[in-house]
């Protein structure tokens, strides 16, 4: 271990109740992105992290988009490499509130249960503690060694759970002062509590509405029951139609430019032993149900799917009613891989939903913004320092592997700034982030810190 | 036209300010059965018309029920034949309130409106002023000859609006108070505004709600989708599957005991000249969407047919939520003709569901109260007296036709007392019933009032 890591891990260790009590202050700031009520709050978040960035010497502003600003932060390093560190300070809405056990999300508490210590509020995971990791591991460099051991530029959003609108735009007007060698984004998570994680890979997404109206108004299924057009029928029909019976998507095209992995990759994904019954069976099931003859974490991982994510038309109320709607509309997303093409998708997914439409009915086809797929390249050196950093302070082999979520951000910093994006988080799959109750693990939050400023060290490491 | 019937229909116009007047009262009593807040004004609805019917000279009580009372009124003429009128005295619920043009439902007004006087107010036409047409046309005979022609039970029930819930039981406890030679209801409407209908046969119902659970939780499609089940999906493809290319139900076994209509009543059908787009492009559709090769007025008669009737499950806010649902619900419902039996095909549907559901999801069939298909004989003496009656009154032949929804009373009067029914109402397609802006034509009342008291005569000259 280099002379000049140990100190900053024992100051962390040290500072470590300070360090909550700094996470907890910008938790108590309730910048809840999607609600217009809340964009006060918005900015509040933001100017506390200027503050903060502004103290450990980085130099700091507040810069406007079309919705909440971005916080942007420098400390070139000349001669080292420079990373761009990526997070929200936004966070989710908290209805439904009652279920919230403290029945207050913004006013964080330490919280002791299953023999482990967590810190409970809406934030605490996604994205603020996590974001925070990052923020102590430069204070403890600093506090230290006067200094980082790499150039650092942070980026920290405020709309991220409202599609990061304006963000793109913004970055692409700032291109010149977003400069790197690598981006770095702490929002996702640890592959189990003891093993690290690298999200080396990304599904796109493409994301419709579908809008079926059939008769001008809703009807008396008893006096045109057999007659007249059932919007709900028609959209059985396309949404059936969506899957044969291997589970495969029936768009035409739709494979067009998905890959199989390389044997070794494969080989090393059964050696996960992550069987059918290990990943579906916490969630109650147990057989996978997309495209058969197909590992889970391949279904997730290295293959597309369709989704019907919500449909609604008619009655849906207690009891009966005899009612034949005259609107029905399902959201219906695709996970996109490799060199799938969401444009191509949106065209041709229009066409298969308009074929399936009678005559004298309608259908809107609303296209939400879609995003293609990102990998990381398996050599890139940033890749191996972090992984190394990670092996040390976790004493196990950090996972690589791709992840079913979509994150447009990375594909914006590879296709605005040319960067590759390095995905280390240290979230669980039980902080239940979107969720009442959510909470960030004390131990995610101090090792997260200590991770990164292990890597900050790695990154420095590697270029010398 | 007898001589006793003259003077009666001169009281009839004479009278009508006064009738109007009997109505409204009724009318400003909000008997809305559905909700228990307005049980109160339910017992109020039925104490009015027992004071009426008891001033007019029948022997009349408010009977108790499981849910709301009923009003059983009788006068019987030893000798004559003997009709039970049926009707409600409850109302839909008023919600949306600010859609209603005067906000005050129970407020009722006599409004102006396209060249026509209407009767605005919840109940106006379902089923108040209905009902009132038979009373008021009681007392008119009353007032001019001393006596009614035949011999009258009215049983006027509070729960239509919630499913008649009680009234069968009530029915099957007092056969012997209701005995009659037919029964009548007033709860149906015109064929157009100048042409009078009666109803001489009803489709029957089976109701059911399908609920299908995945996994125990929402999941997140990007690290689910492709390997997690999507009860949307399985229930898309049940929906899908109920209907084959030629618009026919593919349950096995659905159309046991379905006929074809005899060749003269096609003939007569087709005479009417009810077209599809007659018939559907009112409501802005052109191409009837059930079985091929059938009239409109045969799919909505005399075929049976199945409509879904609402469906929900997974995100249907604004925007997008790449969530996976756990559960997703349809209610799904089937009109039943001639033998069809609605136990057997709740059998045969729930097998169909479970067949479609893979073997680690659950399913959830819920089967609401079915009923038979009702048809009067078309040989019915009372049907020809009704049907001379009507035609003197409005001076065109009635429209003798099926409907396709269900009255489920009429099924427990032939099964429980061993009575057909003759449905006879006013009532017009733009009454707006169970919709904000009820209203009942004043042509309806006054003319209807007219011709129960034409049909009363009718039924005692038939007799003779």
């Amino acid at each position: 271990m280099s002379e000049t890591l140990t100190p900053v891990l024992n100051d962390i260790d040290r500072d470590l109740d300070n360090a909550l009590e700094r996470l907890f202050a910008w938790l108590r700031i309730a910048s809840i992105s999607t609600d217009p009520a809340y964009a006060g709050q918005c900015r509040t978040a933001a100017s506390w992290l200027e503050g903060t960035l502004t103290a450990l010497g980085f130099e700091t502003s507040v810069e406007e988009t079309s919705l909440h600003p971005v916080v942007l932060a420098h400390r070139p390093k000349p001669g080292a490499p420079h990373v761009l560190f990526y997070g929200h300070y936004d966070v989710q809405p908290v209805d439904p509130i009652d279920l919230w056990t403290t029945k207050e999300p913004f006013v964080p508490r330490l919280v002791e249960a299953d023999g482990t210590k967590r810190i409970v509020a809406r934030g605490a995971s996604d994205d603020k503690g996590q974001v925070m990791t990052f923020v102590e591991a430069c204070r403890a460099h600093l506090a230290m060694n006067g200094d980082l051991p790499v150039g650092v530029t942070l980026l920290i959003e405020g709309a991220e759970e409202n599609g990061s609108q304006g963000l793109p735009e913004w970055v692409a007007q700032n291109r010149e002062r977003l400069k790197a060698d690598v981006a770095l984004v702490c929002d996702t998570g640890m592959w189990d509590r003891q093993t690290p994680q690298i999200t080396t890979s990304l599904r796109g997404l493409a994301y419709f509405e579908v809008k079926v109206t059939c008769a001008d108004r809703d009807l008396h299924s008893g006096f045109f029951g057999g007659a007249a057009a059932n919007p709900i029928h028609v959209l059985s029909k396309i949404l059936a139609a969506l899957h044969d019976e291997d589970g495969r998507v029936t768009l035409p095209g739709f494979y067009d430019g998905v890959r199989e992995p390389p044997a070794e990759l494969l080989e090393q994904w059964r050696g996960l032993g992550l069987t059918a019954e290990k990943f579906l069976g916490p969630i109650g099931l147990k057989e996978p149900a997309g495209e058969r003859g197909r590992l889970p974490i391949e279904l997730i991982q290295s293959r597309p799917a369709c989704d019907v994510n919500g449909i609604i038309g008619g009655y849906t109320g207690e009891g009966t009613k005899t009612v034949i709607a005259s609107q029905a509309s399902a959201k219906v997303s695709f996970r996109l891989v490799d060199d799938q093409d969401p444009e191509q998708i949106a065209a041709t997914f229009e066409a298969f939903v308009r074929a399936r439409v009678p005559a004298d009915c309608t259908v809107e086809v609303i296209c939400y913004k879609g995003s293609r797929a990102v990998a990381l390249p398996y050599d890139m050196p940033q890749l191996d320092a972090a992984k190394r950093a990670l092996a040390e302070e976790w004493g196990r082999e950090a996972v690589a592997v791709g992840t079913g979520g979509s994150i447009p951000i990375v594909g914006d910093f590879k296709r605005l700034l040319g960067l590759d994006t390095l995905l280390i988080g240290f979230g669980l799959d039980d902080d239940r982030i979107h969720s009442p109750n959510e909470k960030y693990e004390l131990a995610s939050f101090h090792k997260g810190t200590r991770s990164w400023a292990r890597i900050l060290q790695a990154l420095a490491d590697a270029r010398g």
